[in-house]
């Protein structure tokens, strides 16, 4: 595994890095963002959350639009931002829709031509990417995932499917419940419409239905003047959750917030606390 | 005087605003971006700062990438960003260079054909929009201005020269002295070469040998790893200021930091509590 260091700038005494990679699993060079706290004492080791972007986002728009930097060198947290797709593959229609294709992985791992080979962001978010923080920079191997909008989505069902590698959850504005509007034009097209079933997999209100794993806590913000609230869908999730004895929800409806990243910037400080204080006590 | 409300987005319990409109100084379209925090009772003004960006920016990128809603929530005050040059006015040229032209008016009144109709920034900034920012939204009328950059030499420039219109100063990584240095790129292609006496009036650090106002502190922070220290020049400044028993300069120099706008977010906090102290107490 071959890390390239594409920039390194100091912010709030750490520093914010992006490096590029050639992903085994998604068959292409992606690019991950990172901030690492200074370390007040060599060696120091660092828990780690990570933010899984929505929608036309990449690993930067986190790093510059939420002034996270501030509560992560606080908070003394490690935060790697994923890519919300594989880039510079060039399929046929990859750019023709705002929910599908580049910048609309939606962290799940195609079976269908011809996205099967590039699009296994699932298994990038879940094996390769772990793996590479835990080698390369200071963690301690425990991590939180964090996500917003496709990210809350891509969060949820990354950390309820595997609740010992991502122990943290907390969500900013989640699509909740995408199958419930997105068969034709995501479900469809990446994993084809043979086996329907494989598709409750990749959506948070249906993984959330069958989580047999310890018990867990989802932290939710959301705006209420959010403008996709009618696809993001909370109160389905809120009411998915309230069915499965091993989960447990916090809503938090943010009145006259929007979908923006100014609505992320003004809690994404409840949540870095959240994660640093529940990971701190795993 | 009319504004067109672009767009208005809730952030840490404030707003954050975008108008248009059409500028008689200018003779074209400008934005800004005005930040007002939540009012605590019907009839509450606020105090406001003017954040000058720097090249390459316009009304959006500080409001965007510095998280300073935080603290001018925390420290109610109104902060106003504009745009860093006339746009869509499109003269021949000026997209030819990256510090003149679109994006790069240096906040001076130019004098030269083809651009003295439009680029008229420091018009803009020392008259028009402060009144308009008097008239239209909820502020004291005691106004402060802080700077990056080139917004840094501009906001030097003016509040020395108008001491009593922005009575507060600070600056991070400013250009210092561009006269120094872009006498042929800057200077004499908006001033003219006639009567080059004139170009001191738009360089801080001539600027600050001339100031006979009251009593005026100039707060800097500025990078120890900007990739522009050659250009920017602090050491003129502070070479300047010490000539001058009316002015007084705190140049902290941060070590290891670069221009970028993660040095800005992690030290526009400290100017906007000394902003805030300041007003407070004038």
């Amino acid at each position: 595994m071959e890390l390239e260091l594409v920039s390194s700038e100091k912010c709030f005494n750490g520093f914010q890095k992006i490096y590029k990679h050639c992903s085994k699993v998604t068959k292409c060079s992606m690019k991950f963002s990172i901030y690492i706290p200074q370390q007040t004492y060599s060696g120091e080791k660092f828990n780690a959350i990570f933010f899984l972007s929505g929608v036309m986002c990449n690993e930067q728009n986190f790093i510059f639009k939420t002034g996270f930097q501030r509560y992560a060198s606080r908070e003394r947290i490690i935060f790697i931002g994923p890519d919300t797709s594989p880039r510079n593959v060039d399929l046929p229609g990859d750019r023709d829709s705002w929910v599908f294709g580049r910048s609309a992985g939606w962290y799940l791992d195609s079976t269908c031509e011809p996205w099967r080979k590039n699009y296994r962001m699932y298994s990038y978010i879940t094996q390769e990417l772990p793996e590479i923080i835990r080698q390369v920079f200071p963690t301690t191997g425990k991590f939180g995932i964090c996500g917003h909008s496709m990210g809350g989505n891509g969060a949820i069902v990354c950390s309820l499917r595997n609740p010992l590698l991502f122990q943290t959850l907390s969500v900013l504005a989640p699509s909740c419940n995408p199958i419930s509007w997105g068969q034709e034009i995501i479900f469809k097209p990446y994993l084809g419409s043979e086996n329907k079933e494989s598709w409750n997999q990749y959506d948070a209100a249906e993984v959330v239905k069958t989580y047999k794993g310890p018990h867990k806590k989802i932290f939710v913000d959301c705006g209420s003047d959010d403008e996709y609230l009618q696809l993001l869908l909370p109160d389905k999730l809120v009411e998915t959750v309230g069915l499965n004895e091993n989960l447990e929800i916090q809503l938090n409806m943010r009145e006259g917030y929007n979908h923006s990243y100014f609505f992320v910037a003004t809690f994404i400080e409840d949540h870095i606390k959240y994660h640093s204080a529940a990971l701190g006590n795993q």
